[in-house]
């Protein structure tokens, strides 16, 4: 199958820092933006189906880029911007943006692949269908 | 400065997984596994010395790259060897191997760039001596 | 110094659970309970003054108590309400609520007890003036 | 059933403290003792069973104690110890300690209470065979 974009594949995700986000040094653990950019894609995944953890296949990190731009701290709201930028068989690329809930600052920027698996084989299997362009007539 | 790699220059740290690193899948969960790079980065840096934290520098993360290859489960012991591939003025890249504590399975691998930055100022600043390799005579 | 309740003394944050907070068992790790409830309390140190954690002296949790009575699942807001219930001479005492934000699930009840610590001593030293209620004319 | 405690209910857990378990104080966060405990009970009840996990019931934690009296710093290696000091019908009380390896600082100190729940239902059941004293000949 060819990789196709679909046509809405943009989400903003809105998140407050919490004070145990930060590590020794004052700032946002480097490990907590991976909490954030879980946490949005998540409630992405949701707003397609609140049924995606229980259909047999979930949506399991293949891997991670991530670039740290400029340090966070406490208190800040944040929002995540993802967007679908490769569509596969099995998995499908995400670029993502953390920046300040004004839009001032960029945080962080990269992508990640997910795949979909099987939870009882273990083996990837075909993306669900809400990822899936509708067919041309 | 051209860049140039030292002579020693790989570690590895054995670190046991917490089964509160699981998330509700039952597996390792992805930001878990820079919590496991985390301490074998900074055990390895304590090596050099225990000031590394207070010299008014301190390393930073300024990007990450990450394969998961292989899911983690509890209880397990894991190894992580981490061998610094590139040192420039101010920042270094480590390539990075999460493995199982028999050395079978493959978890994780990837990279990540350091770059020293001034606590005060904000800026990055040179990187501490114990990272150059001595002068050729 | 006889302990005293202050006059304004009730306190009440929003918080959305993390999907990262919950555990294998697909529930809110008993953990992340207590970085609910640290984060409502440093908002709350927040509202006196913004600079309580610059002040040489910062509050230390000297003990806690915790019910956990219902289970909390994600999505969801949650409430936390805090409640000063003594107010001794280096320390006070507050206790807490997390309920769903609809308000009809009580998730967990308890108290902790919060000591002034000097950062450069490690000794307790008197609570900060915002918490003395003002002195009766 | 009487509440009656066992013969052997003693058990002691090394583990590791993690930098990424400090806060923004430098010292291990509040949290983090949660994350010890948690790690010392679950190793315990893997020496009862490693199917503790799988048999439909499983240990909730019911209420927490906890005092910090003594603050943790990186790197460190630290002992817990649990003992059981009241075992009911559906739960058990475990009493636990935190403190340096060598035994010379008591970190923390408290209990926690532990519930056996039926995943599907949520309701108690009786707990399993394992902490069941001998019947008398």
């Amino acid at each position: 199958m060819t990789d196709t974009a679909p046509a809405q594949s943009e989400f903003q995700f809105r998140i407050a820092v919490r004070w145990g986000d930060l590590d020794a040094y004052n700032h946002v653990n480097n490990a907590s933006y991976l909490r954030y950019l879980e946490e949005a894609r998540v409630q992405w995944l949701h707003t397609f189906t609140s049924d995606w953890d229980a259909m047999g296949a979930a949506p399991v990190m293949a891997a991670v880029q991530l670039n740290y731009r400029a340090p966070i701290g406490w208190p800040a709201e944040l929002v995540v911007t993802q967007k679908i930028s490769r569509i596969g068989n099995t998995s499908l690329t995400i670029e993502h943006r953390i920046e300040s809930a004004d839009g001032r600052v960029l945080h962080a920027d990269g992508h990640v692949v997910l795949v979909w698996i099987d939870r009882t084989s273990g083996q990837s299997v075909p993306l669900p269908d809400f990822f899936r362009p509708p067919a041309p007539r």
